[in-house]
């Protein structure tokens, strides 16, 4: 499937050292059962088969868990918006891979999603200021492609910021709603959300 | 403001008697504030200037006070989607009516959004089985009129009940990412969404 190919496609096994990437695999599957809340770091130290006191030689704390899963997720879904961006051949064409391959991951990814989303009041600092950095970096490099395709007289958008914000906002509530037991797969979803986004766009049919 | 009339404007103020109303905006302002896991029952009681004794007397239980938020809610919600089609004078009409006014619903009552949505794991049964019935409802609704905008020629959808999941999930997704310190207003953020809503519709303009 190649959209879910490239460099986002499974972001935690670049995690080093193993441990590391075992103990954040656990709190990833702990927090998306129990809640974050609920979760101790016994709990997540359990799972990856490890004791309570080698999880802290890792993360200080339960919080600093959801920086480091926030941070990977956030960098995997930058970087998969530079990489359609690279490789689309002009801004709808980009614009519309992008989409395609966001609304996948967030399919693919949704329990991490939901955590990272739901969670973003609970994580410690300088980790929140990072994921607000990333937020804006990805939906500017979006609202720019629709500034050029509408430039370009391929998009017709008003407002492209806010239809940028738009259409970023549908596909990360894909995570909400998505379940791996229903019908559609996640490159059903997002082939369907990338025809929607031209629409959005308002591009030539 | 248009938008935010009819029954749907504030349905908390619906709730009797007046002591469990005031419990029941306590919990709303706990959970938003604290979180639902780290929130106890008495400091529910407290933002309420009751005792835990007399919030007992109203909800057994802290999930009771979930339950009841999300069926008010979601009550809300689906009488404002049927106040929309009953005032809308053709399917396209009643589409753009829908989406202004849960928007900005969404964006008005982002609190307690986020709190019916991020906690839907932790409602209590038979309520969790209420609220997804309640989703299916309000999506078939507009899944309805999108077939009736199809049928007429008003619209040019393939596949009316993904496209009109994806309308509402754009709506919701709002009570994620708004921001009441921001520049837009619901009503700015509902307009907006009314068109692009029309485009993912493919109505002529």
């Amino acid at each position: 499937m190649t959209t879910g190919s490239g460099p986002a496609a499974d972001p935690w096994t670049l995690v080093q050292p193993e441990s590391s990437r075992r103990l954040l695999t656990a709190a990833i599957e702990a927090f998306a059962e129990q809640g974050y809340h609920a979760t101790t770091t016994r709990d997540i130290a359990q799972r990856a088969g490890m004791s309570p006191a080698a999880l802290y030689v890792h993360y200080p704390s339960k919080a600093s868990l959801l920086g480091r899963i926030s941070r990977v997720g956030h960098e995997a879904a930058l970087a998969l918006v530079q990489q359609a961006i690279s490789d689309g051949a002009d801004p709808l064409d980009r614009l519309r891979l992008l989409v395609t391959r966001f609304v996948a991951w967030h399919a693919e990814h949704h329990r991490v999603a939901r955590i990272v989303q739901y969670e973003l009041g609970s994580l410690p600092e300088p980790d929140r200021q990072v994921a607000i950095r990333q937020r804006r970096e990805i939906e500017a490099l979006v609202a720019e492609q629709i500034r050029e395709g509408a430039a370009c007289g391929q998009l017709r958008v008003d407002e492209p910021r806010r239809v940028a914000r738009a259409i970023l906002s549908l596909g990360v509530d894909v995570a909400r709603w998505y379940d791996p037991a229903g019908h559609d797969t996640p490159a059903v979803i997002g082939a369907l959300y990338a025809d929607l986004a031209a629409r959005m766009l308002g591009a030539r049919e």
